[in-house]
């Protein structure tokens, strides 16, 4: 049997506690929604962590003990301390995977991930999207149908300034005249990244089947195996008797 | 508990009936090498199909109980009938994954998906080839190390014409000066490719580990669920009441 | 100086025969207004080519002096004879760039290169369209504002069933709800190959400046350079004395 | 006419000044010899800079009049300040093209811009490379037959952590068995960015005619049009009257 995929739900957990609103929507904070949903699927061992905890609740050991890291903030991307974002960078490349939600494309870490600003539009209108799949043979798809609409949410449009995605697997259309590039793979060394646009703080977005469906399929796609190959960089010695001076 | 994946195993199977040399090296055909592998393997069913069974035992019924086909076949590319290959072409699009095999590139089925010649350069002389994992995070590489090494084996050099890989896995190196694109992913519609280099009909290949276990782990990501989402093309009607003629 | 580019521009041209509206818009029929506009650009020298001239226009000749094949057609992609496809085909990977517009989607030429069905959803509501440029540095996209708006198209929807882009230059946002990759870049071999949406026998979408815009931008970056290196494909001998049969 | 494309040619200039055996091989500094070659190509017009000049030679000034930054540095990484890289990282962003040569895959903006390690295999064993094309319709290899030969040269091989290119135009082989990425390309926001393996301070690569010819090719792929789009990001306010709050 498979070993379980640990996954570790991060949330800023700062809109929850200061607008009566979103506490409201999620009174068990985003991270909590989310992980509730997560800790019902086969095979996931799911645990949080936020902002305000010690070392933002992403010491080693917890990073350690990661396979797959989800992360949600917006309001306080820059209280996120420089450390923590090397050490969280360090274990994507070796691996972990993470599933960067929503306003996390500001986030310290998808930027520095993805060596642009990652920048794009946005307007809180309320107005109706649809994540049309492109990429139907792409696991996280599964279990999807032609596409997801979701009928309230703020409004993400291009130009949005990422690296074209190894794979593209939604892209949004929005009501007020944009598209969005909303669902988005990408491998750096050896961890697994998506990018997924959906979730607002305001919008019961985190709650939708279809967004959750996307989010375990993507934590399920970004888990690595132990067995993944090690590379191996540096001085490698000549193997060649016969290369000599010139 | 997930369904078992359905592996069909095709084989030209020539070489073997009229090479002493081939015969030897595999005494129940390259099918029965790769088949007898895979039969070991969790959650594998596998059979075989060959070119001089009728309709190369590609019916339409087999066809639809394979999730996972293999194509091996080298002298006999122009006696596979169009209506096999139409079939399979079709599957393939609908979902069925398919891994492309050493002299598999110039089959007509790999020539139609890609698109291209699919012309190489080759040359005969037992000659040593390393295959470089590029790629470390995916999943067809899991279980090896930083290359494979085949001791003796045909060299195959680029230019490959191909379409540039979805994923580039494995860049090949050769004793006598060339490199080769020798693992690549493709998807093409639902389905997923694979073209695998190594293998060959008078050397013991497909006996190695590292190359059965290559071949294992494109099995697996080649599979697709059967709750892909399902394309929807042709007329689509007008949604919207107010689009009124010009 | 630059040699100037040789461009062929292809029409089925037969709506413009059969249905009065159609010659209204383009009383020279869909390749006049295409080439009428590529003639007052420096550097190109243009001709045009129709189905119903013998050989399509498309000898063998006409093929070895055009640079860029630009490629209009609807109701008569079946009487595009096989051996003509064949030559364009072979054209194209030696070099000739290829734009295809439009309901050129549908063609032989265009799904051979492809590999796959190339369906898609389509509409006829006279819907406006915005094609948002979503990778601002290609040479494709200069000239272009953020978006191009087109008031009245017809729509095409995802899934577009073709191979993920090498490029992905337009998407395009629909008013009935609907998105779709509209300027797709590929390489086949040596060819340069651009697909672009806009376009319709009834619109007058070839006269619409950004529209012109983009497909002579198209057919300057597809303009293969005569110095680009020619592949050699087939036995290659050994050039090291010291590889020896086991 | 096209405006002149301005080049600056940025050399860290450090062992030219230190090693007797690299001021032999490049007396004028390697920035002398690529600058010294770009000068006899139309339509170029070249400067250069270096890091020990104030600023390294890369004022706000300089910056904003260069449209292709080529960039060679090895012993000193550290030292380039972080606010020259800063500011050599927006140019980029807002489409200036950047050429990064051989070791400067280590250096602070190539790691910066890819978002990874950018580490890699490396031996000096003078010993044989081929740089085979894999990509023969690109512009960047024209001039070039199939494959480039370095006689005697220092090894890079995979893996290389880079995110997988847009673009693959060379693959290398060396004598001691390992392979490598050498020529890749990647577009970041309007910036467009090739990677270039040769090059070494002790060996007189940057006097290869097929070196330059790359080289020059590179730097005209790389400049980007007066006339691109330019990304619009940031709030975008409603047009649609019809959207409410729910």
């Amino acid at each position: 049997m498979a070993s379980p995929i640990r996954v570790t739900v991060w949330n800023e957990f700062r809109h929850e506690k200061v607008h009566e609103k979103v506490m409201k929507v999620y009174p068990e904070g985003i991270h909590g929604a989310i992980a509730q949903h997560l800790r019902h699927q086969d095979g996931l061992v799911v645990r949080t962590a936020t902002l305000d905890e010690p070392e933002h609740g992403l010491t080693e050991e917890v990073l350690a003990e990661t396979d797959v890291l989800t992360w949600w903030g917006h309001m306080a991307h820059r209280e996120v301390k420089d450390e923590v974002v090397d050490r969280v960078y360090q274990r994507v490349l070796d691996g972990m995977g993470l599933i960067v939600l929503h306003s996390g494309h500001f986030s310290k870490i998808f930027k520095r991930l993805m060596g642009t600003t990652c920048d794009l539009k946005w307007r809180e209108a309320n107005e109706k999207e649809r994540l049309w799949v492109v990429e139907p043979g792409h696991p996280i798809a599964e279990g999807i149908g032609e596409y997801i609409e979701i009928p309230h949410t703020e409004m993400y449009g291009e130009r949005f300034d990422i690296p074209a995605p190894d794979t593209l697997v939604f892209v949004s259309w929005f009501e007020g005249g944009e598209v969005f590039r909303s669902g988005c793979c990408y491998r750096r060394n050896k961890g697994r990244i998506f990018y997924f646009r959906p979730g607002h703080e305001t919008h019961p977005i985190y709650y939708q089947p279809e967004v959750l469906r996307v989010i375990t399929n993507a934590v399920r796609w970004a888990a690595l195996s132990p067995e993944a190959p090690k590379p191996v960089f540096g001085h490698h010695p000549n193997p060649l008797e016969e290369i000599k001076p010139i």
